[in-house]
Order: structure tokens, then C-alpha cells, then sequence
């Protein structure tokens, strides 16, 4: 059913798609700071995906770029729009609905945005199922729509229109280049599709789920009950159903470089208990990647594994952590559209150059 | 008055362009063979700029990139027409000739090219007057006609469109981002402008001139005659009257680094007379920026730097200078139009952080 977001809803949200976001995806406070303010006391129309008429016009928006860059370099707000309207001139069609094109992090804002300024509703999906750092790492594109035409915007008003066929990995190349060249951060519209293609290649109700999850943790805290309890119970009854308990201790070593228009790095996390020579070690590309306990590996993309702080289950991310904090490594399993075959192909160990096979978190639990 | 271009005209003009190339530009020796192997018997139409309509309407084709790559990486040849359909359809309105965007090294032939594929005449002018290094550095720009949008094309079908307003140098800087990602070489439509636009910003029949140019050197060297002399007085009736033998010597030092998508490093001349110790110093960024002999100033740009073979006035790209070569370095006075100060600051010693005032060459010599 479709339903109002109104600005009450975005701490939330934004709690529960920092979860989502596995570490990446941009802090989305900047991105929640944006929506309040065109929002005001108005609301957002978010359409649910098994409602929208196959040829509803969907022109999904995004930020793009490194976590650690979206974080200093503040978008006027502007950007998302244009990039919206840019591919709209392109195609010489006006979108009928926006949406994510990923659900963690800073772009389960970005949408809401456009939203906001435009009027324009908000279909409940996304391409993702949670935060990827490369733009051809969709659903989307795993089941046959292709992100060409890309319109991307810059502050300064810059208006750039890439087509690269179906090549979407072509496609993320070329706009990295140009979202370096601006600074590291870039506003795109992508993805182009009909209703059809979105019941057919999104993964569904996404946003209803990040606002879900970061209620329950809100409320479990509130009412001094285990916001770890909140996130499984939550998740229970959506595609995202399992959640195990990988590691808790103490951050003991980052690493982080911005590279390439990439936050890559590791951290290693130890056990709290004296006694325990136990290590959790975590690579990251913008979002964690794999996760090894003593070597051996206990959840791998594109399996979700979320840093939160121990007690509030504050998600953490991987421009947040820092030497000292204690913390909690969640695994949470994906739903079964991203991690068929083709999936794995588009975002699954081998696209990060990682030589591990994919073995679901519930599995190796 | 309009003129016929065949097939047979093609080498004069590369040698007249890689002149007209300082040093960079391109070897125009690829873009001939393409250029041969489109146009056959046939010929293509070069328009006078004083002759055309006003309301013409004309799409400047080219390639960008780095000479030391594109000397290795061969364009599929369909490149630069993808690059001006890409435009036209982006503007809904289609060219009625195209033009050069500069005279030297491989940009000389890119338009003959198109030209040859479409059936387009070509405007004998340009927008360097010479070679230059980025695309914002156009008399056009200078006198008022902005490069955007420009439309980029890749040899794997990419499609670019980038928008950057009036700030030619943000186009510059966006355009060079996708052609390095491109691998080193991308082909471009930019610059789109009225025959009003042409007559008043740019450099006038350089085509014909770079034809001149290339035919009096070879005729020189068939009738044995001075080809140096042959430049001289071929030059002397054009917007380029002044030529000045800056140096003669054997090449001692080259140093030359591809980086930011240019070919930039320094070349040493030194005296052949071994009781000399004279040392001619060019420094370049894809063409020759500055000449010094003995630590003074004897050219600089926009003036033209040209280093020729020091008997058969062959010239030779900065991505040819070899150790031990025989050489002679021509001064060479740019018209008028690239000497203001609007000029000056596009493309003089500044453009290219070098701290030293522009002094026409004639006035030095």
C-alpha cells in the first residue's frame, strides 16, 4: 500500500539505511538535513512496487562517490534534481516516480530529495538491497535494465550525459572519472524503467524496511529492551530474514585510504575478553566486503556485514570507526535475487577481486 | 574561394599541419591514412570563412588525448562522425559543414575525416591558429563562442555529452577526465557555432595555409632548393609573416613523461660547433611552450616553437625528439587575434604556469 513519509520519519530511516549501508553508502545525516528542509511540514508519496502501473516512467537518483568525501563536501541540494532533469531533456520524457538505486546510506535520501523539490513520488525499492560501491552493481542490470543514459550534475551546475550501451561497467568508469574530476562527489539520474521492469528487477520495499529497522532500534532502546532483539525480530518477516551475531570487541587497527574515488581499507576488531586472542578483520571498498575470524572467513558480500556500536546498535560506519570503540559485527543474509548466479557475477566476491567463494552468513553460522 | 581537397593533397598537408603543430598536435600521419581510405578518388569541399552564410551552421570535429598515446592507440576511423551526431541529436538540429578546432598535428585531418564519411564540406579556419594542449584554449572562446556542450565519442560506441556553460576550462578539465578513462584518446564535436561566429572568432584559412606550407617544403627539397626558405616566403604573404632560425644543434636531452592525459617533459639543443657551449632549452606540454637559449627567453607561446630536421626542414613532434637528432628551431609570429591580452590569458605563458611575459618573437629576434 502506498504511504506518507513525513519528516518525523527520517532519523529512522536514516538509522536503519546506515544499517543497511554495511558500512558504506554515505553517512545519510547530511543527505536527512536536505530533505527536512524543502520538506517542512509537507510529505513524501511512497509507492509500493506491487502497486505502480507497469508503465509508470521510474527515473531512479543518486549521490555517487567516496563516503569519506561525501562527508566533508556538502551538495547545495540541488544537484539530484538537475541530474533528474537532465536525463528527462535527454529522453524527451518527464519521470512519473523517482527511487533508489540503493537503500543504505545517504542515497535513501537522495530520492526524497528529488521527491521534495519536485513532488514527484517514491517508488519503495531499490538495486541494491543495501549499499554497493560501484554503479553497475544493480539488480537492475543482473535482470536486464541497463543504467545508459546516465545524466550527472555537479555543484557548479555541470551537466554531463554518459551512454554506454549495455555496458554498465563501462558506464561506472566513465562516471567515476567525471565524479573525481568534480571532487569526488557527483549527482546522477540513471537506471530509466518502466513499472514493469521495476517489479521485475528491484528488490522490493526496501525503504519501508530501513524506516522499520531504525524504528524498532529506537524504540527498543526507549523502552530499555535489546535493540539487537528489535533488528532480528524486524527483519524476520522480510526477504532479509537472517541475522547472526559474527564477532564483538574492541576496534584495534584501521586502515583507510581514499583511492581511485574509492574509501578502501580494513580494520580489525579483537575480543574484549583478556583470555580470548580472538581477531574479527574486515576489508572494505566504500562497504564491507568480507569478514574473516582468525582467518577464516564468516560473512562475504553480498551478505550484509554491519559494524554497530555494542550497546545501542548505533551503525558505524566505515568512515566512522575509530581506535577504541566497542563493537558488534552483524551478518545479515540477502534476499535470494542477489544471490543468484548472475548476481554474484555483478556484486558478489569475484567483483571485488576477492579469490573466496560466496557461502550464505546463515549457512556458515 | 571554395576549393576541392583530394586524396593527393593529403601528405603536403600533414607536413604543413605537423609544422603548424609545435611539437604536438598529434602525428597527422594516422589520420591521413584514415582520411585516404574513406575519400578514394573522391574529394571534399574546403569553404573559404569569408565566403560562407551567416546563418551556417558548423560543428567542429576533433581528436583529444595525449600525442604519445594516440600515436599508438588507432581510432576505429568512425569515431569523430559518432562524436557529431552525438551532438546533433543532443542540439535537434544537424551541421551543415564541420571545421577544425586547431591546425597542427592530427586535428588537421580529424574534420577531413568526418568531412570524407559524411559528405559535410569543411570551413578552411580553425580556433588555435596553431596546436594547443586543451580545449579551452580556442580563439573561439577568446572572442565569445563557448565549447559546450561538447559530445564525446569512445572506439567502443561511448557517448558523452558534457555541459559546463561558459566555463570552457571546467569542459576542459571534465572532457579530459572521460578521454583518459577512455584510454588516452577520445574523439570530440564541440564549439558548435553560426558562419557569423566564424568570421568573427576564428583563425582564418589555416587549412590552406598548412596545404602551402607542406607543398613548398617538398617542392623546395625536389628542386633543391632551400626548404627553409621555401617556409619563409611561403609564410610571409600570410597572418604568420615572421619567421626567426631561433637555433641550430643536436638534440642532447629529452625527457618526456605522459601524466594528467598530456605528454610534458623538456628537450636540450646544443650547438654543433664544439667550440660553442650554446644549449637551446624547449619546454612542452604536448606542444613546445618556451625556448631558451642560454637561460634567455627566444620564443613563447602562442608564438610557434618548431623544431625541423636541420636539412630537410621535416618537422618534429615533441613524442619524436630523439637524442642525436640534427635540428633547427623556427620562431614562428601568431596573427594578431591570438596576441591580446583576452588571448594572452587563454593561451599565453600564464595558461601554462610559466612566470616569463609574452614577447612577440619578431621583437626578440
Amino acid at each position: 500500500m502506498s504511504w506518507q513519509l513525513k519528516a518525523a520519519d527520517l532519523p529512522d530511516l536514516a538509522r536503519g539505511a546506515t544499517l543497511l549501508g554495511t558500512g558504506g553508502g554515505g553517512d545519510p545525516y547530511i543527505g536527512m538535513m536536505l530533505v527536512k528542509q524543502v520538506l517542512g511540514t509537507g510529505s513524501i508519496t511512497i509507492l509500493d512496487p506491487d502497486e505502480i502501473a507497469d508503465d509508470l516512467f521510474v527515473i531512479p537518483t543518486a549521490q555517487m562517490g567516496a563516503p569519506t568525501v561525501m562527508i566533508e563536501k556538502i551538495p547545495a541540494g540541488t544537484e539530484p534534481t538537475l541530474a533528474l532533469r537532465t536525463l528527462e531533456e535527454h529522453l524527451g520524457r518527464t519521470a512519473d516516480a523517482t527511487m533508489p538505486i540503493e537503500c543504505g546510506g545517504i542515497n535513501s535520501m537522495i530520492p526524497l530529495l528529488v521527491a521534495a523539490e519536485t513532488g514527484l513520488p517514491v517508488v519503495d525499492a531499490d538495486g541494491m538491497g543495501r549499499a554497493f560501491p560501484e554503479l553497475s552493481m544493480e539488480t537492475f542490470a543482473v535482470y536486464g535494465v541497463h543504467g545508459s543514459p546516465l545524466a550527472l550534475a555537479g555543484e557548479r551546475g555541470e551537466r554531463v550525459i554518459i551512454d554506454t550501451g549495455d555496458d554498465d561497467k563501462q558506464m561506472e568508469w566513465l562516471a567515476r572519472g567525471i565524479t573525481i574530476r568534480l571532487g569526488g562527489v557527483g549527482h546522477i539520474a540513471e537506471y530509466a524503467m518502466s513499472g514493469a521492469d521495476v517489479k521485475r528487477t528491484a528488490v522490493p520495499r526496501t525503504i519501508s524496511m530501513a524506516l522499520s529497522l531504525g524504528r524498532a532500534i529506537r524504540l527498543a532502546r526507549e523502552q530499555h529492551r535489546s535493540p539487537f532483539s528489535a533488528i532480528a525480530d524486524t527483519l524476520s518477516s522480510t526477504l532479509y530474514s537472517n541475522v547472526v551475531e559474527l564477532f564483538e570487541g574492541k576496534v584495534t587497527d584501521v586502515e583507510r585510504r581514499t583511492t581511485d574515488g574509492f574509501a578502501k581499507g580494513r580494520a580489525a576488531i579483537s575480543a574484549l575478553d583478556p583470555t580470548s586472542n580472538q581477531t574479527l578483520e574486515i576489508l572494505f571498498q566504500n562497504e564491507n566486503l568480507i569478514a574473516r575470524r582468525d582467518g577464516e572467513v564468516v560473512a562475504i558480500v553480498p551478505d550484509l556485514i554491519c559494524v554497530v556500536d555494542h550497546e545501542s546498535a548505533e551503525p558505524i560506519t566505515t568512515e566512522g570507526l575509530r581506535y577504541g570503540q566497542r563493537v558488534r559485527v552483524l551478518g545479515i543474509s540477502t534476499p535470494d535475487m542477489m544471490r543468484t548466479p548472475a548476481a554474484l557475477a555483478a556484486f558478489g566476491p569475484t567483483a571485488f577481486g576477492l579469490s573466496e567463494a560466496f557461502v550464505p552468513v546463515e549457512t556458515r553460522a
